[in-house]
Formats: structure tokens, C-alpha cells, sequence
């Protein structure tokens, strides 16, 4: 856990919720990514070393859209910078927590990504993100 | 918004969390403080630039155990750096936003803290905090 790579916001809508950021953060975002696999669009913004991810639902059935059926707007997920991500699944399997895939899967921003069940962390979905080595 | 400076997370108890914490960080908490102003209980994890609060309720008109009653466990805010908190305050609310207290007030870790309320924020409670000065 190297450093706090991003949270996660889940919004209604990105054109809204990127002006409402682009004042608070000061500086607009520096990108729009679609995730196609997960149903969302995602935009960034830089804070330090850190970054604020919004996420907008681009189907019914995201978990996006169902998060914010259930709970509104509002804080979705922390991801946490990791060296490795294989190794950091495996300790943390050891550890007991329940890893929602065991296989990292590639996320936006170039990550490769794997999610822990809130279940075993206090409710809080956590997401372990490795930058990828292929730039693909 | 220089960074992330922590994410504040709700939790039922404390103890039990930092367990959880300490195995999910790879690294214990290394302190823990009463806000007795906002009836919390709070433990703190680095990562790298970050870190991690977790803050239980001392009493029941506590706003984390009102928030648990409402939500559960789980994400509670998240705290930015700000090099100048009360010329944070004016900026943002100049942009629209509602500070719920614009005199900065006294938080966890030594810092000069005020919130932004979530209607204006996509339903994220965004905390604002400085460094304190003096130190007392």
C-alpha cells in the first residue's frame, strides 16, 4: 500500500459533477476514460500525489448505476497504490479477506486492478491498483 | 488541495478495526486520539503521503454513530491538505459551496479543520485541513 492512488466517486452526471469538481479541486479534469467491462466513464482529476476518479454509469446494470440507486451520490471505493499486485492478493488472501478477483483485471488509467469485499473491510470497497508494465 | 491528506472511515469498534487494518495496511496504526469536541475516537495508518482514520462514536448523538445507524460502517469523508484554510473557505464558498463551519475549528492530528456539506459536493463530505501553527 504504497500511497492512496485515487478515490472513487460515484456521480449521476460527469459533465455536471466535473464542473462541481473542476471549482472544488481548482483545476479541471485531465481526462475522460470509458471502461467498457465495468459499464462506466470515469474522469480524473490530480491532487498531489493523488487523484479523484468520478464515475458515471453507462448502462442500468453497472454497479455504478446500482450503488447509486441504493446509497445516492458519494464516495465509491479507495484505491491503493501496490508494487505487486499478485503478491499483494495472495498476503491478503492469507490474511483473510476476500478478493472479489483473484485475477487483476485492467482497469482505466492504465492499472491493472483487483477489488476487496467490504464485507471483510468495514464496509469500505477497496481496490488495489498496479501501474501496467504493457502499454497496451 | 495540495493532497489526499486522509480518508476517514466509520467503524462500530475501534479495537477490532485496527486489527482488521493493521493487516489489510501491513502496518499497524500508530496513534490514537479522543476529539472529545466531536465524540469520535480516532486511530491513524500511514500510506506513503496519506493516511487512513478510523473513527468510532463515544456517544450516541456522536455524527459517526448517527452516520452508522443510517449507512453502516464505511467511508465517511475525505480530508484534503490545504496550504491556507481560511482562504480555502472564502474560495470555495465564493464557487457556491456551503462550509458547514467557516471559522476553522480544532481536529484530530494537530490540524485546523472545516467541512463542506455533501448537498453541494455529490453527496461527499469533503473535510478541509491545515497544519496547526502553534501547537498546543
Amino acid at each position: 500500500m504504497k500511497k492512496i492512488e485515487h478515490i472513487g466517486i460515484a456521480v449521476k452526471d460527469l459533465n455536471i459533477a466535473n464542473d462541481v469538481f473542476a471549482k472544488l479541486m481548482g483545476t479541471p479534469h485531465y481526462k475522460v476514460e470509458e471502461v467498457e467491462s465495468e459499464g462506466v466513464r470515469t474522469s480524473f482529476f490530480k491532487s498531489g500525489p493523488n487523484k479523484i476518479e468520478l464515475l458515471e454509469a453507462t448502462r442500468p446494470e453497472s454497479p455504478i448505476a446500482k450503488f447509486i440507486e441504493k446509497r445516492g451520490e458519494g464516495i465509491h471505493h479507495i484505491a491503493f497504490d501496490v508494487e505487486d499486485i499478485e503478491a499483494e492478493i495472495a498476503r491478503l488472501k492469507e490474511e483473510g479477506f476476500v478478493v472479489l478477483n483473484e485475477k487483476p483485471k485492467k482497469g482505466a488509467d492504465n492499472k491493472l486492478v483487483a477489488f476487496l469485499h467490504p464485507k471483510t473491510t468495514n464496509g469500505v470497497l477497496i481496490e488495489l491498483c498496479q501501474e501496467s508494465v504493457i502499454n497496451n
